[in-house]
């Protein structure tokens, strides 16, 4: 039963589980107690922050253990914000940033902070450029994630990073998806990750704080972590992760190369497979594990369930799954299309097999979807009529790009399709329809309800 | 090898450790994906969930896990003060909560609220009507320990409650220490407690906030647990903690009265294998599980010291030990004997060898750090003099102490001797020393250095 999720969480590492059964044992007391049962806890914590340190690239008196990387992303902004107070309130972040350093920016908001977001790209990278020039004089930190959790995209850090030290704004980097590969490159000024993305345990985060930089715990803390994450230490759990990170990284080399030349045939032989998809992210700069892809005409909840009765565990950016009623900020961000979205990430070890039987399954899943839908396989030749209205309101992600698809054929070329819809998705994919399929997005246009989406046909 | 400090962190309980090992292999993936390692995951955590709550005798769905009791405690604070703002900023604690909700009221002072410590007596009990009579119409929270984690006083949290109720304050319970003997009985609005106090691993908490209770949660938050606990969930962890909270709940009743039974022992016998010795604490309505005395003479470092090389793993809230240069809030709140504090906190299956060794082994180890510090063992008649100044000015914990001991046999009855001390502890250890050997404590007078201490013999 594949599992095609590793971005959201990794199988626990047999390092990981070794090291927590272990230190089950010599970890659970208090290592601020000087009996032989709290040094021997101590020890391990000491060992475990070293490993860690170094895999990172920093000191070890650099970085603290947090209950997990969204509360060190939380504590890092708010701890590095506060420390430069006197410098200003602004704070700048990529559009395509994990919702971890999305909420903690809106708090910032809420507190009468503010923020710029930097735009990305349709490959979803920042332009180092166009970052620099949203540093302000008053600019606390800044923000940038080493590559995107959706799609892949590996972000230009160490220039980015340079630009900051240049105008000597702090850079806060979310490494939660890249550190299982290597070190983050560039004069970052405090690092984030997670454990559980490289086979690690829940419940480890990882905050590094370059010395000299200036940094002021928010809210109440105590004597533990250097005063930067208050509560017990999870000794045996943060044992397994600093273990599980040093064998993750000793296999990374051999194990990108490998995972990388399925993602790349994942994205060679998807659009050939499939008709109407669209593979988004960084083709060439991106995490060797992560591939994202969009099927026009289907609902990204209805293809992830059929993958997950085919025995596939993926993710979706889609707007029609779980709970959101909006397209993923990423996926929006780019600019490129949100339905029928599907993110494979492959954990260690995933083999070529697995793969290979993705692809197999992968058509029917789709095909059946919008067979199910009702999605027109070719325009059939009707009376031309210059202009066509279709009424889509109420009616969800894909309903409306398929409708579009539908009538397209009935105008001439050179005569326009109105949409009428007010999905939410529909603002982003209907103009990456039109791009995908050659066809011109004049606009967008208020309606009584939602909104008034005009494509003029132009093949 | 006996250890002796369960109210720190309690060795892992069996089945904690079966459930955990269990979960690992089920309960790693993210609980928010529809998947099956997502479902499945979402299995065990409302599982989970449904135990603790029965356990803390609330709803499921007022329950949520935390990363540590640390954190239940400062979120749970944090939220109730800011979801009751338009009420007031007046936060009511006892004077011997947990350093967890004595920082998180510290905090609140900072951004501007005001807090009101309510007194103890001389047992570690506050009392009803005096924490009552510190309600104010502006009072957002009130905050009482269930038990106290120094010395084991059970408070009334019960009586607290009733009074809080009757003027619409609501009452957070921290039942850290008393979790795992039985719920908390009483009408109390928000609780909070740690796994790792009842055997269950570190790295979980959690906060259960009665429905109709108003809660805003602070800083950045997501969608995990409610809004009330971001970060990704510790799934394997809060298994173990569940099912361990409901295994110690099952021999709950019976290791009561066998622990109760053993720290009566201790609590007995000490006065008698060693003299000048105060032991702390309500006598009858405590935990059955921790004992605290304090022996005059000694410093607790060094105690602890050889109890540890003895085998016996006990904590101290002396000023002398570790880093600390004030003895514990909690013994001074209390106005006893600081110096020579040892803390005995029995895990669950502690036998009565391990006890009656621990007595043995006791008197020898008091006995031989008092020889060491020179410490009078009887008053040798002297020429008297009617008044007596003794510079201890630079002198740590125990030596001012001991100096007054030496000299007190110098003046005749009715004469007074004048300690100079700059030491934090002789504050509250020379009253102390006073009233364990019927002298009079005449008062404190302010000194060029440090305080004049005076103090008249009486016998």
């Amino acid at each position: 039963m594949p599992y095609f999720d590793a971005a959201s969480a990794a199988p626990l590492h047999p390092v990981a589980r070794q090291a927590l059964q272990a230190s089950l044992d010599e970890g659970w007391a208090d290592p601020a107690r000087l009996y032989r049962e709290g040094r021997r806890a101590r020890l391990l914590l000491d060992a475990a922050r070293e490993a860690a340190a170094d895999a990172v690239g920093c000191r070890p008196d650099e970085l603290v253990f947090t209950p997990s990387g969204t509360r060190a992303v939380h504590s890092g902004i708010a701890g590095a914000l506060a420390g430069r107070r006197r410098v200003g309130g602004h704070l700048v972040v990529s559009a395509v940033e994990h919702s971890s350093v999305l909420h903690a920016a809106a708090a910032h908001e809420t507190a009468g902070g503010s923020v710029t977001e930097v735009p990305v790209d349709r490959r979803g990278a920042v332009e180092p450029a166009a970052y620099a020039a949203a540093l302000r004089e008053d600019t606390a930190l800044a923000c940038l994630q080493s590559a995107n959790h959706e799609v892949g995209t590996v972000q230009p850090v160490a220039e980015v990073a340079e630009a900051c030290r240049a105008v000597g704004v702090p850079l806060l980097v979310d490494a939660a998806q890249s550190l299982a590969w290597g070190p983050v490159e560039g004069a970052w000024s405090l690092l984030a990750a997670s454990a559980h993305k490289w086979g690690g345990p829940a419940g480890v985060g990882l905050l590094a704080v370059r010395k000299g930089q200036r940094f002021a715990a928010q809210g109440p803390v105590d004597e533990r972590e250097s005063g930067r994450s208050p509560g017990f230490e999870n000794i045996p759990a943060i044992v397994a992760a600093a273990a599980s990170l040093r064998a993750v990284r000793t296999e990374a080399a051999a194990e990108a190369a490998r995972l990388r030349a399925l993602v790349e045939l994942i994205r060679a032989r998807v659009p050939e497979l499939v008709p109407d998809v669209e593979v988004v992210g960084d083709p060439v700069a991106r995490l060797p594990h992560v591939v994202t892809f969009s099927c026009l005409y289907v609902d990204g909840e209805t293809v992830l369930h059929e993958l997950d009765r085919a025995g596939f565990s993926v993710s979706s950016g889609s707007s029609c799954t779980s709970s959101t009623l909006t397209p993923s900020h990423v996926l929006r961000a780019m600019g490129v299309l949100s339905e029928g979205n599907v993110r494979v990430s492959l954990p260690f070890g995933t083999t070529a097999e697995d793969v290979e039987l993705f692809l197999e399954v992968l058509p029917g899943v789709v095909g059946g979807v919008r067979e199910r839908l009702g999605v027109p396989v070719a325009a059939v030749a009707r009376p031309a009529r210059d202009a066509v209205v279709v009424d889509a309101l109420g009616k969800r992600c894909p309903i409306p790009v398929i409708e579009l698809a539908k009538v397209i054929g009935e105008v001439p070329v050179g005569g326009t399709v109105t949409v009428l819809a007010d999905d939410e998705a529909a603002r982003l994919d209907i103009p990456a329809w039109c791009e995908m399929r050659g066809q011109e997005y004049v606009g967008e246009e208020p309606a009584d309800r939602g909104s008034a989406y005009v494509v003029r046909r132009l093949s």
